[in-house]
């Protein structure tokens, strides 16, 4: 009987726990055993684990955040400590190892594979969407819906006052959720590492709509650019109208899946089980059209998923 | 100066609203008029529309339904009416007709331009995903969002109670939505056109899981294959314990747009303006993987999307 | 060291975890243990309980249902019965029990009390807020929101088409759900076992709103009342367009408890410790203004909530 | 025939738009004619105003924000302003004033009563339910869920990581928002105006409970109190684990108004046209138990709505 390892790791993405239920109940079908770490490589190190059963992962689908929990474990960057997570996963007869999380994850379990044998597939969650190779990530979908339910309500109230609001969202090196959540709500600028900010422009334009009769003005910044606070800062002093802030924070890695996420992850959860009857390991599961594929983690890590610049002007045209 | 027609039509999708405002204003940046029938086919032959400016649809996109209206227009199955419409559309300089719709309004454009001689272009809308050559059709993703949610509700009750609930779903012909949603909720059935009922093998599966402790069952049904209240009749002899009904009906047409749907409505807006400024017309604007594309609608309409099986099994297997 | 009792019963309403959560804190507090029983009556009679610690009721407040799950004990009616439970209760030095739930159920628990001097206190929940002496049972809000939620999307689909939809609620006897929300929807009709319908007149009603422009009905039915299938029918005959139904089912009971039925449940839960304290039994609390007031279950069971008619006339001329 | 003047002013709140509906409505029905003023007590300086139809405010009770806009207009501190005012109202044949607002509108409009001769009925609209003599006021509820909901996606996220969550809620001298919000989520800490802040016990809790095994802390703070930056820095000091910030800002303001906020709205409006008629002037209308009454606005303006300190207590017993 195999015997697998999983473990979500690096920021949390709602639809890991939906990862966990389908990568379980498929295991169970296939008579595989499948022992969840705790906290991502910090569980291995810690052996702190437990046996899942195809009940144990009832009833956790719609839940957000993951009953593995996860951690950031810089030590992890050290080979020794790889090699010591290595022995333990073959001590405890540990087949393949399976991890939910982003680039950061997937390159430890690369390194695992590379240096020390352990077969690991991964599947990609990260509420960026910057993993390459698969159209969308676990969780990226949630994230937009959380963050264009709050500007939507912005909006509601901008239109009664005269005023512009700035939204400070995540993305520390990718302007993908600000992009992506200021085209759906028609934001009058989106703020973005990818593209240089023209403060000057942007008064200006905004200037320009307030003389046309628009009352209100949604400013969405990526947290990788600028702090909202930056952003209202060069704003008010070239406008001469008030700003107010919101920053999402980390609401935007919970909430309850959506559809699309809880369907990504189910079908993800079981490609991984496929993947290992078929013997494929070391690589990522991802989405291409509506299809799954495989791709093996090396080149998975030496791509970047970079940012449609005709998204970002189509979102200029529409604003 | 360019100037085009625009249109919903056959069953509303949450969406369509965000296309209107996209191909407006899209249209807009490049000096193209936009003509905008009310109620479909019918507005035409009526006569009824409003020219469109930037402004005319702003606070639209997150509003479900369509400020278009939609109908269904049997009579524009006959070949004099058509030719009618064609010489209204052309008495108005209308150069191309945009519809947004599903195959049935697809069909009704394809017949105008081969017939008419009336340029078409095509925009997806269908919360059942029926339309081939788009890996997503305009409004599916909200209308599944809405039917997980409403189910998510039902298994808080469900799990407080010892019942089986049945939900009837949208679907004549195609069991997407049910699939979908069952999957996305873990339905302990699935009952679809595509797939034959057997009620004798559910029962069974439903009393077993019973007997392992499971106090809750939720069963998915596509109404187009049996109502709601048949499928109770069929389990409730067969089982013996007491079934609740719920049917959503026209609930799972409306609602604000997804993040999901409010961004591909957006793009395939665009797309089309960009399609009629390279002369391609009598297409369909669909989305690949992330990218846009175009296919001539005879293409599109000489296929169905059929439910993929994977699904199907996969469904039984997470349950 | 006293020890209470605490079970839910009846149809279950969202919000009934958020009571077992303050109903178990606060008496951790005050060094109360607690045994909490499951499905109701029948935990009693099968002696199925748990000992509750603050920590088994964390992470529950959000969720849907109750974790203590509820059932109908029909037998609970024979007094030979109610006897036995009383017995096992003594036995396992239960000072008091605490019952969550409706006007059955505090029924039920009157009757332990009058008949086999077992202490009660109850905590009114029930959708359908027809317990008397608090202004608003746990579930209401919650139930009212998923209704409005639920019909706030047929209007967008309804402004699109030219139909009725017919949206069948919850409410055998009474006909709260119906009325308020079709108030806060703005509903056309709002049919109710408390007012008899005329049908003749409600059809002229909907024909002249068509002849005015309107182009959407929703016509909200209380279960008590007729079925969506029998109103529409009514309708059809005499309308002569088009209906839709939507039945929205248990659905009603579900979802995680809003701001005002977690704050209204931690708050009676709270107070029922309180009571005890004060060896106040055999009385329910209740909501009255911003204040918690407690009242004889005898009181409380002499009468009924009954619809206010002020707002079945408020509802005909805002809808 | 009267004719009335209709103004939303101060911090808009979710359920204007369903007021001013409702009056509008109820005025038609008693042949009363509706002025809306734009932009509150400015609208009325400027001349600014639209007769209002049935027909007009269809559509409207759902949509957050309000059609008639708010400012704040400090000039209105000045007499002599609010002599231009009432002669304007008076030019315009304006009978009575509806003020839709909060303490500061009201005290507005009680001036322009007392000093004008300007006969004046207010409804309380104020998302920090400060205003007495009324057990709600419009928006508090839509509030409280937006906010209930933000944070319940962070205890999500909070349940995967190690870290405490400071939320910063609305309420510059009231901690109102914040207390019912922590109490609605269980949040570990709430920080508000009406409570010193110890912040050396605050995170000696918060140690303990992470001894005893607690992985998640939400803080919540009133902005009034100290902002979240201001908390992270003291608590951060103090035990020595990360902290992360979430601002909600104006989403608090925004949103489509809940059932209760709705109904209330609804009831209130109503009740507005039926003080006229009785000749009740200078009065606020309030919700009482399940009761409308109605209370001279000096009396409202001489008191203020203050925390229930059992409430404070609560929070604490239960979290």
């Amino acid at each position: 009987m195999k015997r697998i390892g999983l473990m979500t790791s690096g920021g949390d993405a709602p639809g890991m726990n939906a990862v966990i239920r389908a990568v379980t109940r498929s295991a169970v079908v296939e008579n595989i055993e499948v022992y969840g770490f705790l906290r991502g490589f910090a569980g291995i190190l810690d052996k702190e684990y437990k046996k899942f059963t195809y009940a144990d992962v009832g009833g956790i689908m719609e839940r957000g955040g993951t009953i593995l929990r996860t951690a950031r474990v810089p030590e992890f960057k050290v080979p020794e400590v790889r090699k010591k997570a290595a022995d333990i996963l073959k001590d405890l007869g540990i087949d393949v190892l399976v991890i939910i999380g982003g680039n950061g994850s997937l390159t430890g379990g690369k390194l695992l594979s590379e240096e020390q044998g352990i077969s690991v597939i991964g599947v990609p969650a990260s509420i960026d969407n910057d993993i390459a190779y698969t159209d969308m990530s676990i969780g990226v979908d949630t994230c937009l819906n959380t963050v264009v339910d709050a500007m939507q309500k912005l909006k509601d109230t901008a239109s009664s006052h005269e005023r512009a609001f700035i939204v400070e969202v995540m993305g520390r090196t990718s302007g993908y959720i600000a992009l992506m959540s200021g085209l759906a709500i028609g934001a009058e600028a989106i703020i973005i590492p990818e593209v240089p900010t023209d403060y000057d422009a942007l008064a200006e334009k905004m200037w320009d709509e307030r003389k046309r009769g628009k009352i209100n003005s949604i400013v969405v910044v990526a947290e990788g650019s600028a702090s909202a606070y930056t952003v209202a800062r060069h704003l008010e002093n070239r406008i001469g109208f008030e700003t107010r802030i919101t920053i999402l924070g980390h609401i935007q890695r919970g909430g309850s899946p959506t559809a699309f996420d809880r369907i990504l992850a189910s079908r993800m959860g079981n490609e991984v089980i496929k993947a290992i009857n078929d013997g494929d390991f070391d690589v990522m599961v991802g989405l291409s059209k509506n299809d799954l594929i495989r791709t093996p983690l090396e080149k998975v890590l030496s791509e970047n998923n970079t940012l449609d610049m005709e998204i970002v002007k189509l979102a200029g045209i529409l604003s």
